[in-house]
């Protein structure tokens, strides 16, 4: 049976030391986030998550949500009680305004909280997950009246959210939808059609369902122009705002998935259900790209709350097993085998996922700070210049994170040898959960074309260059110190990046299939170099806590190790990436259809 | 639903084009081998499997095996009318001796038609395949008595047959094994332990199942050199050689897996069975290799099977589904939308599986070629040659070829989008099926370390300098030729192998630790240099067509343009895989096991 510890010791590192989250303490939110309330925060939360939620997670895969003939749905034995007190302890509000009965946490110190519930159970972390996106939509474009009349109850976890976007014909390209909303005489809206993958669409876990929905308003513009998103409640409201009349929507079925399986996959009809706009009329697209980002970030960050569980499982594991010798001679002759940790193959496995994890949980919570920044940073120069590295990096944080995600569980199996595969051990449940998070809200190669076709060039390219710059101060700032290899190393990594780029803006233009095909290589060179420069910090923080003689000796002595083993053994590929993108568009799209 | 037809073009052209199989008429079975009878075989056996093994794929997964209280076993609906068809047409016994009952075809036709049967249902695959292991075994070990007795009846597919070798306690470390086989007065064995993991234990398909089982003589020496081999039939043999009394061997339960749900994987329990010593006493392990070697290439073939299946439907679904619009304007405008294929992206995935999967075809059907010339070769020398080949590349063909497996059907999968989570469109079964290639008949860690820790050093390393000269030779060629820059790009990825395994030789008799982190490194630079050997003896084999006028143009063009995307995309690894490998093992060994 897996076990999961959260990692207080390293998320505290990375927000104290690395982010240094202390200076921002004039900013709204940072100031009742001192060092004392984060533990508390931290301590209750991961306990709550390890302890209430996490015994959940097995259990849940296998017995999965079951709908029942009047379209209603139970999810697995156990979820209903946790999630009450979810609800009751107020996580649900941890990062949400304090105008709305929310806590207001800095966004960076509720992310690090919700990495540890993903750990614990990603398809339970999934009701709230959904319902943090439909939060900020109602922020971002609900009116005072809207705001005030759901965001109370969501932010409470009465109610949950949800996001309708996909139908049959329709995923990435929006264009398509066919749901129809039809103005009815009382100013709300008769919304009708069928959308599909709506995650936590029913189940019994709360009061009230909140669907935000992507529909078209008869006789608007064609394509992603003629698209208004709606407010779409299981229940409408009652005049004291309370759960009324049961609305025409519905859970048609659910769908038989390769894992997550505890979360709610719906197909959701809608046959004139009353909806209420949100937004502008045919702005829909955009108020939906901000719970949309949102969400990325969500995702990204399940895949290192997957790898992470997995990683720690597969440690375990490799203590405990006894296998075969050391190449060096038994390490325990008393024993009859060796741990398989004396194995170098077995490390190599482990040193990757820890040294992806570490990074990838630092660059995680650096992306969460920018939120923070974008919103209260004291001035303006200041929250745009954090909105800039934050939409760039978001598709990489999706992307590259949720690689990686995929990549350790199915190392961290292979640390498992034969019982990797039975359910029993959890470690396939772990594979089956981290794979969706390539695919949705927007799969991995969609992430790669927001960021070359989109992100990049924004603004004359201005947030690569400012990220450039903020990595090329801190290798300047190491040169000479005692993480001179590393910096040297990140350097020309990051020069690859750079060259990868230019060729990119140079035959990008001359044939748009050279920037596509390129995607995503540079999209992987932008991970790897961001969690390496995330490396060079966290070595840089490292030193200067074991000089000043501060600190947990043999935990900042791993991050310099670790540090050196993701610069020998994991940007190395850079290089490599930057060959095949190179390699331009030619031979991948030479070959007429019929010759696959 | 996914659909599968068998590449009997792609397979032929490897055959006649690339290995030239008509130079070998000479030799056992490939007289009989000519080109309409191999032809008639790949259509016959690429029907059959298509047909009829083809349909019970997915319904099988759905399915699963069954154990019932009294230990039996019953296989998926539809299993057991597809093995007595496969049984009665011959498919068991293809490559089998004609002395029991064979058809002896060479090995090289075998495999290609084995290719077939695994993409159609890998895990009814695995119950010939288990046999065609057992077999093996027979014919290197078996006595003529033990011979005449078993093999007639599995090469008909009567009986099937079983490799016993994990225990609880013992994986890769099959000196910790406790079964235990008693002499007793009648020259018989009593065999008492509990096998795990024994692939196709108990099931409805054949009248008899031959458990081949390693077990330990007590009093004899510690360790693997103390271990036997037992034959361990369900049935015993009655004095007409059928199957007479129940044997006191049990299915105690079967296995909740990741994947392959239609094999059912046992827990064997022995409760004093009748066996039969088969071999030499304590010779049991070198038997054992001798059906694990055959076993590992058969595995490697399962990656390659189950990639090309998954990749066939990852095609056919980006010519069906239409979403968004081609980088350089609409391709269809009179669409709502272009189908995937326009997409670089998408393109992009499928390239990169068609060029491993031809590659790696290639290189498995070159593997099997190697098998024939090391048992019916003219001379001693061409013998031992093919065999010193065959030993060193079986581990990279299992290792290398199974991670491609996964990492293929994990990109036809996410081709898909969310569909391919979906259980219905069966692209997720492809992924959980593949996942066990990677960890089964040794993980490929395992293969890496046999690789860097066995073969490379075997006689001086002249296994690994004779395929290199192979490799030059084949360079040499083709340098002034029209595949100059193909052979040029092989050349320096040679090299960085080459340089990799110099700083292997120099560094791991320094310290072990080195080779055991540089072993997965060099497996997997050592699959990619071999597949860019197959790309440009591909290459090189297609335009000599070309010149020639003959053969089909479009399938020609298509060979020299992936071999093209092979050099420009996927060898630039093998330069990154040398920094890594001579990174060495001190960031990998350095951290206490507390630090992780």
């Amino acid at each position: 049976m897996p076990s999961y510890t959260p990692p207080i010791a390293d998320t505290r590192f990375v927000l104290d030391q690395v982010l240094g989250i202390d200076r921002y303490a004039n900013l709204p939110g940072f100031a009742a986030a001192s060092p004392d309330i984060v533990q508390a925060v931290l301590e209750e939360g991961g306990r709550f998550c390890a302890e209430v939620v996490f015994p959940t997670n097995q259990s849940g895969d296998h017995e999965g949500c079951t709908r029942h003939d009047d379209g209603s749905v139970t999810t697995p034995a156990g979820f209903k009680e946790a999630y009450k007190q979810f609800a009751e302890a107020g996580w649900m509000g941890l990062g949400a305004p304090e105008q709305y009965g929310g806590q207001a946490m800095p966004h960076v110190v509720s992310t690090a909280f919700e990495e540890y519930l993903i750990s614990s159970n990603m398809a339970f972390g999934m009701y709230p997950g959904l319902t943090h996106g439909a939060i900020a939509a109602f922020l971002a474009v609900g009116s005072d009246a809207q705001k005030a009349l759901y965001l109370p109850k969501m932010i409470a976890g009465e109610w949950t959210g949800t996001m309708n976007l996909t139908e049959p014909q329709c995923g990435t390209d929006l264009g398509l939808i066919k749901t129809k909303a039809e103005l009815a005489a009382d100013g709300t809206y008769k919304v009708t059609g069928t959308k599909i993958f709506i995650s936590a669409g029913e189940h019994d876990l709360s009061d009230n369902i909140i669907h935000l929905v992507l529909a078209k308003i008869p006789g608007g513009p064609e394509g992603t122009k003629g698209i208004s998103l709606f407010i779409v409640p299981k229940f409408t409201l009652d005049s004291d705002g309370n759960p009324g009349a049961r609305n025409a929507v519905s859970c048609g079925s659910i769908e038989e998935k390769m894992g997550i399986h505890a979360n709610s996959t719906c197909v959701m009809n809608y046959d004139g259900a009353t909806g209420y706009l949100i937004g502008e009329e045919n702005r829909g697209l955009a108020a939906m790209f901000i719970m949309m980002n949102a969400a990325r970030l969500g995702v990204g960050l399940q895949g290192l709350g997957i790898g992470e569980v997995a990683y720690q499982n597969a440690v375990a594991y490799a203590k405990d097993r006894r296998q075969g010798r050391a190449l060096t001679g038994p390490a325990e002759p008393d024993q009859k085998a060796d741990t398989l940790f004396v194995h170098p193959d077995v490390r190599r496995m482990l040193m990757e996922c820890k040294a992806s994890l570490e990074a990838g949980r630092a660059l995680m919570l650096w992306g969460a700070l920018q939120v923070d920044l974008s919103h209260h940073a004291a001035d303006e120069a200041e929250r745009q210049a954090a909105d800039d590295m934050l939409s760039l990096l978001t598709p990489v944080i999706k992307g590259y994170l949720t690689d990686l995600g995929y990549e350790i569980a199915t190392k961290a199996q292979q640390v498992f040898g034969g019982h990797g595969y039975i359910r029993e051990y959890g470690m396939e449940q772990y594979v089956r959960d981290a794979r969706i998070a390539m695919i949705y809200e927007g799969t991995n190669g969609v992430q790669a074309m927001d960021l070359v076709g989109r992100k990049l060039p924004r603004h004359g390219g201005k947030a690569a260059m400012a990220l450039f710059g903020l990595i090329s101060a801190d290798i300047a700032g190491a040169k000479d110190g005692r993480q001179a290899e590393l910096a040297g190393k990140l350097e020309k990594a990051l020069g690859e990046l750079q060259a990868g780029m230019m060729w990119l803006m140079q035959n990008g233009m001359k044939d748009p299939n050279n920037a596509g095909a390129a995607a995503y290589p540079l999209m992987t060179m932008m991970g790897i170099v961001s969690l390496g420069w995330m490396w060079l910090k966290m070595a840089r923080a490292a030193q200067a806590q074991i000089d000043a003689g501060e600190g947990d000796r043999g935990f900042l002595d791993a991050k310099l190790v670790t540090a050196r083993f993701f610069a020998e053994r994991i940007l190395p590929d850079v290089g490599a990436l930057r060959r095949k993108l190179e390699g331009g568009a030619e031979a991948v799209m030479a070959l007429p259809v019929e010759a696959f």
